[in-house]
């Protein structure tokens, strides 16, 4: 079946969320909105493409730090109202500089820092 | 630090975006929503505990179809507006059957989908 970014289902903002994952670790990098721009975009280009909500703009994820994130895999959820994109990450995902936005657990009612800022 | 539900952003619908994630391989298996309520509930039980937006309710993961997921470890990121969960998942994480949600591909255009129901 032909893929039509307009058959996703957008939230009211217009915007589905976009989880990334490492292609070798498996990690989870970071979860950010696309629209169905972006969805075109990032498939046309191979080149990971947000919709910054604050910026209300086109982000290409490493643009401006050089973390860039070529797109690997590209799925759709069974409700179709989320992504997943198996990306091929340079450098960390996390503008804190860690290698996935993710770097914090709750344990035993804690929060304990997993990961350092990349050097 | 003491971790404290209401620290996380939650939407205009007071929900957050939580991303299920195998302990074992990695896998991503699926994205739903959770409120503080939820939160707290999941890290009491270790038993996760989504909102469901459809029945406006308490969605115990499993709870009718016996694919439970026990919680391992529960990840804020950066921006505090998107939770990890890494789960015991048993059976498939899809109400399809299948281990995932995100069973379909985009490939050169095409939809492919990439497993099928567990049996």
């Amino acid at each position: 079946m032909s893929f039509d970014p307009t058959s996703l289902i957008y939230n009211d903002a217009g915007l589905i969320p976009a989880i990334a994952q490492d292609e070798h670790t498996g990690e989870v990098l970071m979860m950010a909105w696309m629209n169905a721009e972006s969805v075109v975009r990032t498939l046309e280009t191979h080149r990971v493409t947000y919709w910054s909500r604050s910026r209300q703009s086109f982000w290409v994820k490493g643009e401006s730090s050089g973390h860039v994130q070529e797109l690997v895999d590209f799925r759709v959820d069974c409700d179709r109202d989320c992504l997943l994109v198996v990306v091929r990450q340079t450098g960390p995902a996390c503008h804190t500089n860690r290698r996935s936005c993710f770097y914090t657990s709750v344990q035993s009612g804690e929060e304990v820092e997993l990961m350092a800022p990349m050097v």
